[in-house]
C-alpha cells in the first residue's frame, strides 16, 4: 500500500535567483505482518497521510538535489525509521518547467513547461537487501521522416502489409535503466555530463547531415541501447520501449491524384508497441 | 513486441435481434531469436499489422463467445501456427455497451454504453507451459457514506492524521483473478452464474439496511478477496487494488458554520492506494 | 472572470438512510468596471476564493435540491449581494452516483458511479436582465446496428464515399434545453415526470420491436428535438449536438474472407458532428 | 455540420532536407435550406467525408504556407465551389514538431514534439460578408515565482483569503487574436518578425533580471494585450484567458518546522480564471 501522485514544488532561492523543482512522488511499503489486511489491527500501519508527510518534511529539510538522491533519502527514511517495514519503492517524476530567457538572457525567476520528454527515476529496497536505483525519461515523442524501412519480415495468408524501404518512424519513447551499486553518486553529473538524453536522440536519428537507416523499431531500439551502454558506464540494465506511430501514406488515385509521400495520416490505433531490456552481459527480450 | 488497442466491433445477428460486442486487444510475442533486435535480421519476424489481421480474422471466423475464449483462441493460433514463437500474451477489454430498453422492453437493435466497470481478460502461454487465463473488472467507482473508519494506526512525529470512525470510504476497483487449469470451461458462465460482479459490490457495501464497518481500505480489500474466493470455486487468485479518493469534511468554522459532515471535498490527488493478491493457501501482500 | 470546478460532495441523511448529489461547479462574474484590468485596482475585485465559499455556503445551509434550483440560487446571492455584478453565469454539472442495490433491495448508503450521460445545467443573469436556465445531458453514447443510412447526397469530384442504406450509427450525444420563465418550477419533477431522457433514447432508437429508419444523423438530431418539443411543454428551445463515431466494414478480400458486417472498425478521428438548435417558433440551425 | 479531428501530416522535401506540418483541422458548414434536418432530404449535403477529402486535397496541392493560409484555402473552395454553402468555419491547430538538433547542427530529417504551446489559427466567412482570421497560441504554461501579489480586495463576510504580496503566479494561457482585414498577408512573417509568442512571455515575467510585479492575474492578462497590440499593428482585437494553478505554501508548523515558501502544494481543482478581450478602441471583458 503507499501513496501516489504527491505533487509539491520545492523552491530554493539564491539571492534574487529562483530555482524550482516540482515532482510528483509514489512511495509505496510491504510490512511484515498482514494482520491489518486479515484481522483489520491497524497498529503496525503508517497511515499513507503520514507517507505523504514524510516525503514533504524531507523536501523541506534536504531540497531535492537529485530525484534520484531524493527517493534514495525517502527509502533510507522509512528503513530506518519503520522496523515493520519490509520493503519499500519510491517513484519520483518531474514536472518539466525550463528557465525562461529573453534575448538570450536567463530570467531569475520565470519559468516555462517544455514536456518534450519527463525525466524520472525509481529507488527500491527490501531489508537486508540492496538499495537499487533506476533512472529515465518517458513520453519523448520523436520522428524521422526517411532512413527507415522494414523488410524481409516473416509471411503468410495472414500477411497484408507490404514492404517498404522508406517509410516515416514516429513513436513514443520510455527508457529506464538502473545504475548498479551507487554510493556516492552525483546523479544529476552523471546525467548532464555523459548527455544520456542526447545520446538517445543520437542514436533513434543519426548523423545530422544523413541519418542512419532503421531497418525496424527493433534495430533502433538496440541501437539506443547500446549508444548508452557504451557511453555511459554506470549504466547496469536498459529498457526501452517503443510505441510507434503508423503513418499511412494516403492513397489518392480516386481523387485524381499521385501522393508522393506527400499526405501521410497518423494511425493511433491500433499502435505497434517493441520493448526490449539490455544488460551488460546478460540479455532479455520481451 | 506486439500491437496494442486493436479496436473492433463484432456484431452478431440472430433474426432481426442484433449482439454486438466491441473490443480492445492488445497481444505480445516474443520469439526465439532476437536477431532483429540485435542484427536488424527480419525474417523471423511477424510483423503487428500481422498480428493485428490475425486478430480480426479471429474474430470473424469465431466470433467472441466469451472474452476469455477470445483471447485463448489467439494465444492457441500463435502457439501452433509460428514456431518461431515462444511466449504469446493476449489482453481483451470490452466496451461496455448495453441493450437499451423501452419501458422494460430490450431493443432489438440500439444499445447504450453504461461504463460502471470495465470487463477484461488476459491468457498467456510459453511455449511448453500451461495456458493462464486471468478475468477481471477495472474502473468500479464505489462509496459507502458511513460505515468506515481508521482508528489504532501506528503514530509518530509526523502523524497528523486525526483517528476517525465515520468517514466516508470511496474508490476506484480494480480486481484480477486466474481460474487456473481451465479446460472444457464456461467463462460466461462462472461470470454470470457465480455473479462475481455482484460478490464485489457485496463484500464493498455489506448488508443493504445496515452495511458493514470496516476498520481500514485493507481491511476491505480482504473482505472483496475472501467473498470471492469462497463463493466461486473456479478463482485460484485473486488480486485487488483500491485506489481512494479522501473526501475532507471541509471546516467552516471561519465561515460562522457547523459543518456536520453535510459538504465534504474530494482530494484527487495525492491518493492512497492498497493491493494485496490472495490465493487458496498461499498469501502475497504488495 | 470566476472560479471553476468547484467540486464537492453535498450529503443529506434521513434518518439512517444517506443521500449523496456530488457536483462540480463553474461560476463567472463581469463586474461594473474593468478598473483591476486597467490599473491593477483590485478594490470591487471579489477574489475567486470568496465565490468558492460563497457556493459551498449556500450547498450548506440550502442543499441541492435540484442542480437547477442550486444554480438559481447561486445567480440570486451573486446579484442581491454584490452591486458591482453585472453578470453571472452557473454551470453545475452531477456525478453520476447511484444508489446500489442487492437484490433489488436498495442499499441505504452505498453508491456506485454510472456514467451513462451527465446532467448538467446552467444559469444566468445580467442585472436588469432575466434569470435564463438551461439544462441538458451530456456524454451520452448511443448505438443503433441497423436502420440507419445515408443516400441521395450532394456529390462532386471529391465525393468517394458510396451510399448506403444499412450502416451503423454511433455517437456521442449533448442535449440542452431552455426552461423560459422558470417561476415556481419543479425541475427535478420536470426531469422526471417527463421522463426526457427516455425521450431522448426513445427518438434516437425507435420502437423495440423494429426501430425506425435513420435517414441522417441531421434528422436523427431533429427527431430527437421534435419529440422532447412535443412532450415536454417547459422547454423552449433544444440544442443537440452529436458527434458521431464511423463504424467501417473491414474489408476481408485480401484475407480470403466475405465480411458481412460482421467486423467493423470503428473510426475514431476524423469524426463527423451535427448540430441544431430548434425552438417552438424560429429555427437556427449551426 | 462538419468535420472535426482532421489530423494529417504534410510532408515537404527540398533535396535531402525535410520539412514536417502535422496538423488538426476541423472545418464546418451551415447551408442555405435545413431540409436535410426537417425532411431527410440530403440532396444538398456535402458528406463530411467529402470535406475531409478537400482538405487533403488542397494540402496536397497547395501544402501549408502557413496555418493561416490554409485556413483561408480551405473557406476559399467551399465558398467558390458550392451555392449552397452559407457560412464555412476552419480551426487548424498544430503539432509541435521541432527539427532536432546535434550539437548545434540541425537534422535533415529527424523532429522531437515539444509541446510549449500549441499554434493555432480559425478562418470564418458568411457568404457575402467578410473573410475573418484569427490566429493564436494556446497550452502555454508559465511561472513565476515572486513578483506577484494579490491585495486591497472588496471582502466580506464570505472572505477567507489572506492578502498576499508575495506568491507565486503559475497559469496556462490562451491567447487569441484577429488581423482584421487581411489581403496579401504574409502571416507566417507576422508571426515570427514581430515575435508575438517572445512578446507574451516578455509581458508575463518582466524584465530578466528583476521581473515586474503584478497586483492581480487580471492586470498580467491586461499587460499581455497592451504588449501585443503594441509591437503588432496586424492586431486588431485580442483574447486572453488565463487559468491560474493556486500553488499553497504548506503550513508545516504542526510537524515542528518553518516553511519560508520552500515547499508549496498545487491545487489543480478548484481553478480560478479570468478572460479579456481587448481591441485598438473598443473594450470588452467577460
Amino acid at each position: 500500500y503507499g501513496k501516489n501522485t504527491i505533487k509539491f514544488l520545492r523552491l530554493h532561492r539564491e539571492g534574487k535567483k529562483h530555482f524550482v523543482k516540482e515532482v510528483e512522488v509514489c512511495t509505496h511499503l510491504r510490512l511484515t505482518s498482514p494482520q491489518e489486511y486479515l484481522e483489520g489491527n491497524n497498529s503496525l500501519v503508517i497511515p499513507t497521510d503520514t507517507i505523504k508527510n514524510i516525503v514533504l518534511v524531507l523536501a523541506k529539510k534536504n531540497g531535492i538535489p537529485s530525484l534520484e538522491q531524493f527517493a534514495i533519502d525517502i527509502c533510507n527514511h522509512f528503513m530506518t525509521t519503520f522496523c515493520q517495514v519490509v520493503y519499500v519503492k519510491t517513484y519520483v517524476q518531474e514536472v518539466p518547467w525550463q528557465r525562461l530567457h529573453e534575448n538570450g538572457v536567463p530570467h531569475i525567476h520565470s519559468f516555462i513547461c517544455v514536456p518534450d520528454g519527463i525525466r524520472f527515476c525509481e529507488a527500491e529496497q527490501c531489508r537486508n537487501g540492496p538499495l537499487v536505483v533506476f533512472a529515465g525519461i518517458k513520453d519523448l515523442k520523436l520522428m524521422k521522416t526517411t532512413q527507415s524501412g522494414f523488410e524481409g519480415f516473416y509471411k503468410n495468408e495472414h500477411t497484408t502489409l507490404p514492404e517498404r524501404h522508406d517509410r516515416i518512424l514516429c513513436g513514443e519513447l520510455f527508457c529506464k535503466w538502473s545504475y548498479g551499486e551507487c554510493k556516492d553518486f552525483d546523479f544529476n553529473c552523471t546525467w548532464y555530463m555523459n548527455k544520456i538524453r542526447e545520446c538517445i536522440l543520437e542514436a533513434f536519428s543519426g548523423p545530422p547531415d544523413c541519418g542512419e537507416y532503421s531497418p525496424s523499431y527493433q534495430k533502433t531500439v538496440n541501437c539506443i541501447q547500446m549508444l548508452v551502454l557504451s557511453k555511459v558506464s554506470q549504466v547496469q540494465v536498459i529498457e526501452v520501449v517503443l510505441n510507434n506511430t503508423f503513418y499511412n501514406v494516403l492513397d489518392m488515385k480516386n481523387l485524381g491524384l499521385t501522393n508522393d509521400k506527400e499526405v501521410l495520416i497518423p494511425v493511433e490505433a491500433p499502435y505497434g508497441s517493441c520493448a526490449c531490456t539490455l544488460g551488460r552481459k546478460k540479455f532479455f527480450e520481451a
